[in-house]
Order: C-alpha cells, then sequence, then structure tokens
C-alpha cells in the first residue's frame, strides 16, 4: 500500500472556513490516487494555543516553568490543558471531511499510541507504536486526522513537544506508516534560494537535500523545524513543503509542487550553492589576550553553555603577545550582555586581557552540497564581498556551508551580491 | 480507607478565578480529615461546551444529529471536540491546586478507564473499570480531578454523556472508588420542601431519600439530574448537594450542610410529605368515546412513543355510551399539536368520537416516603386544593406520590397551600 501523510498548520485551520477547506484539499489529493491511504496532521486553530497557555499558567502561577509547589513539577497538566487545542481541529476536520463525503475518523495519540519522553511541554517523540490499526483504516480508504505537537509517555500521561513540534509529528506518523512522502502545507509555497523579500530574482527550489535543508532552518529561513528535517533524514523520509493557499487538486496536479526535501541521491543536478541564508540579531564577542593553556577554551564556553548562551561560531587565533590567544564568537546579540557579564565574572580564571563586543552584526551563508566537490566555492564569495566593499569579520566554513560575519547594515546588499555571483538570480 | 468525591459543576468552574476558589474549597476539605482520599469531578468552564458545540455544528453541518453523510455517523467527532472543555478544567484544577501546596493530577477518563457505551453525545457509563492506580493515588494524598460528561468505549474512542452527565459521572466515580459519599457542589444550597421562589417559607431538607429525589427531580424540580440519582440508588452512593458559592470550610464544618440523598433507611424521622413539586408547560388531552377492545389503548400509546412524545399521567374511565371508554393523558404542552395530529390521523383504527386538548394546565405533586402508611393523605390534599377554590382535572397516584392536574394560572397558590397543609412552612 502507498500511503502519503499531509500536514496543516495554525493558519491553515484557523477558523471553520479555513478547516472546510482544507478538507477539500484533502478530497482532492484522495480523489486523485485512489487507493492510497492519508492521514492528516493538524495544529491547533491559531490562537487558540496561546488562550490555553494563558489559562494555564493563570491558573498555575509561578508553579509553572520548571517549579515544583506543592507536586512534581507542573508541566504535565499544563499539557493536559495545551493539547487540547488539536484535539478539537482533529474533530472538526474529521467532521468537514465527512460533510463532503470523504470517509474520515479522528486518532489521538494515546489511542495509537505515539510515545514521547516524559519531558512535559518541550517532549520528544520516541516511537509510534502503532498497531496496525491505524494503518488497516487508511488502507480502507478512511482518512486519519491526528493532532500533531504531542504524544503520551510510558505511563500513558498526555505530552506537549513544545512550539512547532506539528511538523516533527507529522514527519514520525510518516515514518510509521511507511509513507511515501510526508506534505507539509505552510504560508510559503517552497524554500526559495534566498529570502523573497530581499532579492526578488530568488527562485523557488524543486529539491533540496536534507542537509542542505538543515543548514537552512538552522540559519533562520524558517520554513520547516530543525527537529522535523533530523528526523526526516534519519528515517529517510521525503518531505514537501508547499503552500495552503491553494485551491484543492493544484497539490496533486503539479500546479502547487512546492519543494521537495530529500535525500543527496535522489537530486540529480547538483547545485554548487543552493541558497543564500542570513540571521540578524547576532553579536559578534572577541576575547583579547586570552591564557594559552589547556581547558580555558572549555571552561569558556562550558560557562556560557551553563548560562544557556547559544554560541554560534567560534574561532580561536594566535595573539600577537606570547603565550595568549585570541578566541572570537557570535551569539544572538540579546545574550551578548549577559555573556559579557559572565566572562568579566570569571577574569580571575581567563585573564582575558579586553572583552570587545560588537553589536549589529549579521551572519551570512551559502550553502550547498555541491561545494563538497567544487573548489573556488569560498573565492567567489569573498570575491563577491570585496567588490560590494563589504568587511568580513569572522569566517566560518563546513563541508555544504560557508558563513561569513559582516556588519548588519550590508545584509541585503552582501545577499543579492551572492545570489547572484552563484547563478540563482532567476531568468 | 475512605473516600470522597467532590463533582463541580460549569458556573462554578466558569474562570481561572473560580478555580481558585474551588481548589481552596478542595484544600479545605482535605484539611479537615487527613487521610481521606479526594477525587474532584468537573464539567467544562461555562460557555466553553456551548462554543464547542457550535464549532463542531458549524464544522459538521448536516451531519450531526444522527447524519450519516460519506460516514458512521458523526457524532463520535462531536465528541472528539465536546470533550475537550472538561479535559481543560480538569489540568487547570490541578495546577490550582498544586499552586496552593495540594498534590494533585489529572486523569482523563481513557487513563482510569470510564467504560461507556457507544451512543455518541448521548452515552451512558458501563463501568468504571479502575484497576487500582486511581485509588491508590487518592489513598496516597493526591487529589485525583476527573472530567465528568464523558467516557470512552471498548474500541477507546471518546463518548460524552450528554447535557448534566457529569453528576452521573461523579456518582459512577464515587461508587467505583467505594467512596463515603459524593457531594454535587451546584448553584442552590440544598433540596427544599418546594421552590423557595413560590414559597418564602420553604425549607432545605437534611436528608431525602433517593426514590423522593426521582420523583422531585423528574417533577422539574432540577437539582440532580434523574439518572444520577438512579445510578446513586442501585449503587448505595450517599448523595450530598450543596452551594459552591461558599467559603473554603464551610462544607466539613456544617455551615453549609446542604441535603443528603440517601437510603430510606438512614432517614430516621420520615415525613408524610417531604415536598411539593410542580411542572408547568403542560397539556391535558381527552380522547372522548374510544372503542373499548383490546390492544386500542397499546395502539394509541405506541404511536405516541413511535413520534417521541413523551405521555405522562393516563387515566382510562367508562364512557357514558355503551362500548366506548375515555382515555384521559398529558404530555408537554409542546407535544399537544402533535399528538393530536397523530391521533386524528389513526381515526380509522381508534374511532374516537372527540379529541379535545387543553393547553396551559399545571401539574403539582405531594411526594414522601411517609404516605406508604399514613392514610388521609390524599383527603388532605384535595380538601387543601377544595378550599382554595381548585378544581383538580385528573389524579394520579404511586406508592410515594400523589399528582393532580389544574388549571396552570392556580399553581401558585396550589403550591402554598399545601407547603402549608402538610405542615411543611418553616416556623
Amino acid at each position: 500500500m502507498t500511503r502519503l501523510v499531509m500536514k496543516f498548520g495554525g493558519t491553515s485551520v484557523g477558523d471553520v472556513e479555513r478547516i472546510r477547506r482544507v478538507a477539500r484539499i484533502v478530497a482532492a489529493e484522495r480523489a486523485s490516487r485512489p487507493g492510497r491511504g492519508l492521514a492528516v496532521v493538524v495544529s491547533a486553530m491559531s490562537g487558540e494555543t496561546d488562550k490555553l497557555v494563558k489559562l494555564a499558567r493563570d491558573a498555575g502561577g509561578e508553579g509553572l516553568d520548571g517549579g515544583t509547589v506543592g507536586g512534581p513539577g507542573f508541566d504535565d497538566e499544563y499539557d493536559v490543558v495545551v493539547s487540547t487545542g488539536e484535539q478539537v481541529t482533529t474533530g472538526l476536520l474529521a467532521l468537514a471531511l465527512r460533510q463532503i463525503g470523504v470517509p474520515a475518523r479522528s486518532w489521538q495519540n494515546w489511542q495509537i499510541p505515539v510515545r514521547s519522553d516524559a519531558a512535559h511541554s518541550k517532549a520528544r517523540i520516541d516511537a509510534i507504536d502503532e498497531k496496525g490499526d491505524l494503518a488497516r483504516s487508511i488502507d480502507a480508504g478512511e482518512v486519519a486526522v491526528i493532532p500533531g505537537f504531542q504524544g503520551v509517555t510510558a505511563e500513558g500521561r498526555i505530552t506537549t513537544l513544545g512550539r512547532g513540534g506539528s511538523d516533527t509529528s507529522a514527519v514520525g506518523v510518516a515514518a510509521a506508516l511507511k509513507a511515501e512522502r510526508c506534505d507539509i502545507y505552510t504560508d510559503v509555497d517552497g524554500v526559495y534560494t534566498t529570502d523573497p523579500r530581499i532579492v526578488p530574482k530568488a527562485r523557488r527550489l524543486e529539491k533540496i537535500s536534507y542537509e542542505e535543508m538543515l543548514e537552512m532552518a538552522s540559519l533562520g529561513a524558517k520554513v520547516l523545524q530543525t527537529r522535523s528535517v533530523e528526523l526526516a533524514m534519519a528515517q529517510r523520509v521525503p518531505v514537501r513543503v508547499l503552500s495552503s493557499f491553494i485551491e484543492p487538486g493544484e497539490a496533486s496536479d503539479g500546479r502547487n509542487a512546492g519543494t521537495i526535501v530529500c535525500d543527496e541521491e535522489e537530486i540529480v543536478e547538483k547545485q554548487i550553492v543552493s541558497g543564500v541564508a542570513y540571521s540578524r540579531d547576532e553579536a559578534k564577542v572577541s576575547l583579547i589576550g586570552v591564557v594559552d593553556a589547556p581547558g580555558v577554551a572549555a571552561d569558556i564556553f562550558g560557562r556560557l553553555a551553563d548560562a544557556g548562551i547559544n554560541v554560534d561560531m567560534i574561532v580561536q587565533s594566535q595573539s600577537r603577545q606570547e603565550g595568549k590567544q585570541n578566541i572570537v564568537f557570535t551569539c544572538p546579540d540579546r545574550d551578548a550582555r549577559r555573556a559579557q557579564d559572565i566572562l568579566e565574572a570569571a577574569h580571575e580564571k581567563i585573564k582575558t586581557d579586553e572583552i570587545h563586543i560588537k553589536r549589529d552584526v549579521a551572519k551570512v551563508s551559502v550553502i550547498g552540497i555541491g561545494m563538497k566537490s567544487q573548489v573556488g566555492v569560498a573565492r567567489t564569495m569573498f570575491s563577491a564581498l570585496a567588490a560590494k566593499g563589504i568587511n568580513i569579520e569572522v569566517i566560518a566554513t563546513s563541508e555544504i556551508k560557508i558563513s561569513v560575519i559582516i556588519d548588519s547594515q550590508y545584509v541585503e546588499l552582501a545577499v543579492r551580491a551572492l545570489h547572484t555571483a552563484y547563478g540563482l538570480d532567476a531568468a
């Protein structure tokens, strides 16, 4: 049996009219390939989750966020409250499907079951212990409607996966059902070579590899949640990102093709560079004249990690002083001041001569699986930036990515220059 | 172990402030008898169920109410949507309890499980298959918070019990836990000898038997749902009805004693008459000159039952004509016209000479387990009504009840006269 999983987010199911529209999209998909089993993963109606979170916070007071007043933490009951948002959508979509003659039923996570760990409010899916009932039902032609963003612990308690977990749920269900693909309907019509708001000539990619998508997602191209791409890569589930603002039928007849995220081997024409990503609101922290002794770097980044500061690029170089080194790293701009305080408090140990923070920097990256086998990719990047007079402050590279830190006022200029330099502009 | 079940309805948990208040009431109850296990059954926040019903109706369209467009009826998914209302309250109350230092957790019906039949949207509880986890948890001092009004089928699908089912849930949980009592917190402070809006001297009863309560409930004194009283009687669970608009602690120290509904044997001082109930919006249907042959009455009431018309009192008497009889019955006023149409359409068979309908009649009843062993109870009733010049149109009696049909304009006068005649007026 072939099977397909479709996923619709909060804005796509924002009210009953939109839910009826989603029902028509599902019905068209079903009609286009009779005999193929369909499962639909849905989010809460937009706004509902916020409303439920507020109720839970009002009732739980300071006990939430890891508090333990009178009990073993509060997040288990937070999940009981918040998880109802998706449950409502599953019932409504099943009703809307039946209303247009499509057999459908909802499957709550505890009915399947979708197992997660017990990290309430930020759980991760462990396994989908589908015993065969779900698969039999969809193979018999009944559309399954499943709440995303949640699971059930081994003890049978409800969990939520934290914001954005619906994509991960959908990929997990697709893997468990051995689906041919997981279609993620969203508010964009695919993955672009770069942000079309900056580069009007940005092109939608037909295909992109999991690895590239991971780099894109973590660099701020927020189309898919990182965890869902990791899971798709591990389970080898092809994922298609496409627009939910379409007429029913456009997804199956090719008018709304979206972008397929898949294994590198399935991409015949490998681009050297597939996309240009950027992220603003970065800060550069320079530690000048750090004592050059074993364990110092571990000490510095250990302290930052303990404080929950997400350090990104790290560059270490010899200082002009004997026995000293310079360490430069980047972190989110909002954490920069705190990072400085932490490091200054540790002066006794680190003995840094100077700490400089430069705020208002941006990261620009070019990403492509093709660059593994190509030389000269970096040179093209540096030349293109130099030609526009943009100074590079930090460089970091991986197998399929080159990132640079620049002054944030040049970010649009840099992205446009690189998009052109790598031949990504649409004709 | 002793255990207590407490139940709070929709207005008692209408917003987070009220839920916090319910938490304080539960905490006071817990503090008053350490070591006693507590389970709390809750309704949806008032207004939430209506909102969810509207969403389901909008999504399901004409498929609801038994429709079968594209599927096996729609009510299963209606239940998926509507049941979330109570789930939210369970999480919020558990949070509010922990917030004031009381260990608590929610138990969804599928976690216990509370089994019901599969009559979605109007299911009945079959059995509570509590395996011991729930009992162990509450005996260890953790307050269990359980959603009322719902269950789960043998196949594991969610059901709702229909409006008012929360009382029945609470009694069912109390029976399964062998609780010493089920306290139903509501918007009145107990069961009264009659409606205090009509008789200011009405008194709250300390105790009332299940049988009397059943007669009161079905006669329109809408304090407890009939089904919950039947279940309490069958399972011999004492039920206390009391006000939720109290200060924490008043329920256990006797200031808010409410009314206990219990076995007849536990009532030492049996009143001849415990209460006077009434119900307006009745109609009297008189069939004059019905052919006097076997099976005619069965035919008449069979036709009415098939049409869903709830016939109440039935009186049959000889007609003045030879071989003819008169049949008089009452039904809800809103069904009277339809009853007439059905009977006229069956004229061929029934051969009634005349059909008269009298609308705007009311039923007034006196109820009391003491009347079983007393003579003269009926005489007191008829004398009291005659003294006020009130004409009795129909009389029906049972072991613990005498009902009369009168012109509805006299209903208040009749209730007050009977309340005084049976010595029920407060000093």
